[in-house]
């Protein structure tokens, strides 16, 4: 990877840059944040021409690594106005990391009303002009379909949907995945960020492109092997999430008392069996959908959590049918029929908004009195208009803040105007640290202490209490932020958390790819550095230690049934960034 | 003023206090800013218990000093986020300060869903339930009929509109005027924090109320005779503004091509004589309305400018038909007939919204396509929505920065999510370092740099050039902080700038009031007190200087006809509060 692509789109120039030297052990988050810290101005409007957004598969990507396909994207957020970084399944990454593409930055802002689709490929990158007909409203699956037709059927693509057409600050950027459906950078509007660029779609076609260069082949592909058996040994990573998907958790979490129910009115439902991972895999199978159960949102994902859901004639609705999508609408939202939940996730895939943003803007409306609870008809209906976009569509589309300004709501289940995700921060204490301090807003991605807090992977922590959870948000942050930067899926956290050898495989493949000798303490150096970055950068933009604080109702409503509140003082929170 | 009422919501009790120690030398905006910076945790969310709204009266209202009438309300604002003072004309502060009251806080929020009145008159207070009839969407003018019919017609009220009870963003307190109409705490969204609590209205009676006690009677008066004289010389205060009211500026700015047009993309119209003072004033004559043309918006008033404005057949439509009302919709949202602007601006008062915020945020939901330009029939129903409210009377409601955001837009003309208003900061730049740094985000009261920018009263600055706007904003910043203390009308300024006997007579006033012996150095401290005890709260709940900055777009957007752009850096801007 020794390409830095350049996209001005002010101007309409590319630049073929070789990669600057401080950036070149440097991949996936920690490339994407180091970068907007550099070149993007932190007080800047993000919808502006001052905002850059850039693609960076991570240091893994394109090689024979299993579950080393994740692309990460970074721009300043509109939604948040923080620094950003979101991750996505997909073959963009793998394709771009063949073509030896180290990042796609685009830059700039076009003065005339045209979309655009910026092609890559492994001589370099050129605009040219969006079809007419994947523009004003066209679909994803559409517009995945039209630019595989145009451009051939094996390219990568990363696209902004209708919502990042407007701007809105949901909007997510959608990658094609290996079935011709799509997986998503979902977080923090990076899809608005696009749209204000006019950039509709970015294609990348690796056709000539060979292997990723390895330094030390031998070693690569020994510790490629233990690292998957790792992956594979592991009863989560190896054969709950492919057996369940990510939905496994519902009853996990209820059972735990913190799935939280009815905009965060408590921590667990009755009609868990309705929306629960055991459910799905059975409506799956029953519909005969059996083979098509678990797959990979990338090419070598070993893990295959991502569940294939069809109609009652077995015919597809949607896919990657995430826990944290059908905890939002079935528990957040009170949404009892899964069929109803997973059309609805298929909309907002097709309009290109997160589904955790827009799950928790649409309970957060409900207890605004914009929608009827748990009507899963009316919130379809709603979620469309995101596509118009109609005044409740602007509404919907605006995020969860959004919703709770126009409803003048006390209880908007937010951190920097981020939705809080699909764990009640009372009862499980850890993963609130995590939404409180991460640089990203509310993101449970960002140091998911649900590992050493409910599921008792890597750590064994007491969700009830507040013993432990500081020094535990602290190190799943800084982990997070290295394994951020291989590009490697989060779930590979389960195969070498309690496994020295797994962890030990990944820093050895890293090393063999790049001729580098790094320990166990350098990629604890990486995390703790991105950290230190992505602080800096939201500190200059004006966010301080009090905008590191949970919404307020957490801390006067107990959560059913333990019955608890967000007891962390201001002091113990701000010693999560003590390092 | 002795008497302390502390009206708890949440429990339903009334205590009657002595004044605190601390607070006995403080009126208007010094008492509530440091009351509010003493008891509301900076972090705490504005629709939440633990904010606390205080109603004050100046130091010197309830005398018959002339145009002391102004009642000053403080809160944490839910459309800021920051620390903030609103003040207002109409009857209440005078008849507060003669019932003894120097201030009245409501703090804590009821856990049933009634909405409540509080009744104050000279023996203290009660809560009692709201007449049925002035809720669920009854406009203010009928509300007030209400209350009056049921409290006596001379009471002293006020109100939380339709957009109050449903806490949204741009929600105003009006308060009843001597003709039974309303004035306006407009800014920050006060009204849903009064909302917020279920206080419908505040009624106060002063019935039985002596005489506010002075010291020295005969020192009182004859500074008070100085006073007047002070302000009926002065051309603006005493002539023009009465002759042509606020509006008079229309021309004035159009002139000094800072009349922001078509949400800030130019500082002049063509279309000024259609809404200009003079118009205004010509259309009243002709309507047979001129022995109403002007009048105060509170007893004791001599200046006013207050105009009030009926339609072809001479009936009523609105009053306090202000210039930054006039140019929100007719200059920034291009509405070019006059009557149609005046039955929004009754329309937004019957609702009780912010009339700038709400017109600003007309003028950007017609750049996002939400609204057509320059169309005031579509103006009016769309603004009439927020009392029900639609979808689109919620993003209205919301105010400029959510219509920006819902919208997509880079040009979002807001400070610390507040509208700016109608003196565009690019070529009139001294009003924009207010806007920039007055702890109560974009707010021409702040600091009025027009008038030594553009008025030549009390200073003599190129409104053009940064030479000299720095010290200038800063010393319009302290002034005015001392005397939104007084209860005085903002326009005493002209009065008493280039007068220094006016400005002494003030100061008279104030120490043959209270047999106190303070000097104009006095009356500066006060006003760098206030500031700084504001800025410790902004501060504390998460604002740094990155926040005093305006919108991005100026920096890169010639204002036509000068051309001119913002520049001045961030390090100049952040001079403006080194004291």
């Amino acid at each position: 990877m020794n390409k830095f692509i350049r996209v001005d789109m002010t101007t309409k120039q590319v630049t073929i840059e070789e990669v600057p030297a401080k950036y070149a052990g440097l991949g996936g988050r920690a490339l994407t944040s180091n970068f907007v810290a550099d070149e993007v101005k932190p007080t800047c409007h993000a919808l502006g021409k001052n905002n850059k957004i850039i693609f960076a598969p991570g240091l893994l990507s394109g090689t024979t690594a299993p579950n080393s396909g994740r692309i990460s994207v970074g721009a300043k957020s509109p939604l948040t106005g923080t620094i950003k970084e979101s991750n996505s399944g997909g073959s963009f990454s793998q394709k771009m990391a063949k073509a030896g593409i180290k990042a796609l930055v685009i830059e700039g802002m076009p003065t005339d009303d045209k979309f655009y689709v910026i092609k890559m490929d492994v001589n370099g990158a050129a605009i040219e002009e969006a079809p007419e007909e994947i523009l004003g409203g066209c679909g994803n699956y559409k517009a995945i379909e039209v630019l595989s037709a145009k451009y051939g059927e094996k390219v990568g693509i990363a696209l902004a949907g209708p919502a990042g057409e407007h701007r809105l600050p949901t909007a997510n950027i959608s990658f094609k995945d290996p079935e011709g459906n799509m997986r998503s950078a979902g977080r923090g509007g990076l899809g608005a960020v696009l749209g204000s660029k006019k950039v509709k779609a970015v294609v990348i076609d690796d056709t000539g492109a060979g292997a990723v260069p390895i330094a030390d082949p031998e070693k690569f592909r020994a510790a490629s092997k233990v690292f998957s058996k790792a992956l594979l040994d592991h009863p989560v990573a190896g054969q709950g999430l492919a057996a369940y998907g990510t939905d496994v958790l519902i009853n996990i979490l209820n059972e735990a008392g913190g799935l939280p129910a009815n905009n965060f009115t408590s921590g667990r439902i009755e009609h868990n069996d309705n929306i629960s991972g055991e459910t799905l895999n059975a409506t799956i199978t029953e519909r005969g959908g059996e083979g098509k159960v678990s797959h990979g949102c990338h090419p070598g994902c070993i893990i295959r959590c991502s569940q294939w859901y069809p109609d009652k004639d077995g015919k597809y609705i949607t896919s990657g049918f995430e826990y944290e999508t059908i905890w939002g609408l079935g528990a957040d939202a009170g949404i009892k029929d899964l069929d109803e939940i997973a059309y609805i996730d298929r909309a907002m895939d097709d309009i290109g908004v997160d589904s955790i943003e827009t799950a928790v803007a649409v309970a957060t409306a409900m207890e605004g009195g914009l929608l009827p609870w748990g009507d899963g008809k009316a919130v379809l209906d709603a979620v469309k208009q995101i596509a118009v976009p109609t005044p409740l569509g602007r509404i919907l589309g605006g995020g969860t803040a959004v919703v709770g300004k126009v409803c003048g709501l006390f209880r908007t289940p937010v951190v920097k105007d981020q939705a809080i995700p699909a764990y009640d921060p009372r009862p499980i204490k850890g993963i609130g640290l995590t939404y409180a301090t991460t640089p990203m807003g509310a993101d449970h991605t960002a140091g998911y202490c649900i590992s050493g807090n409910i599921l008792k992977v890597g750590a064994d922590i007491d969700p009830l209490k507040k013993d432990g959870q500081i020094e535990y948000a602290r190190a799943m942050q800084i982990g997070t932020a290295a394994v951020d930067s291989t590009g490697m899926c989060l779930f590979v956290y389960f195969g070498i958390a309690d496994n020295p050898g797994g962890y030990q495989a990944l820093i050895d493949m890293i090393n063999a790819q790049y001729g580098t000798e790094l320990t166990a303490a350098d990629v604890d150096k990486l995390g703790e550095s991105v950290l230190k970055v992505e602080r800096a950068f939201n500190k200059a933009a004006g966010f301080t230690n009090a905008h590191d604080r949970l919404p307020e109702f957490f801390e006067y409503e107990p959560c059913a049934p333990h019955n608890v509140v967000w007891d962390f003082t201001p002091e113990e929170i701000d010693e999560v960034y003590n390092f």
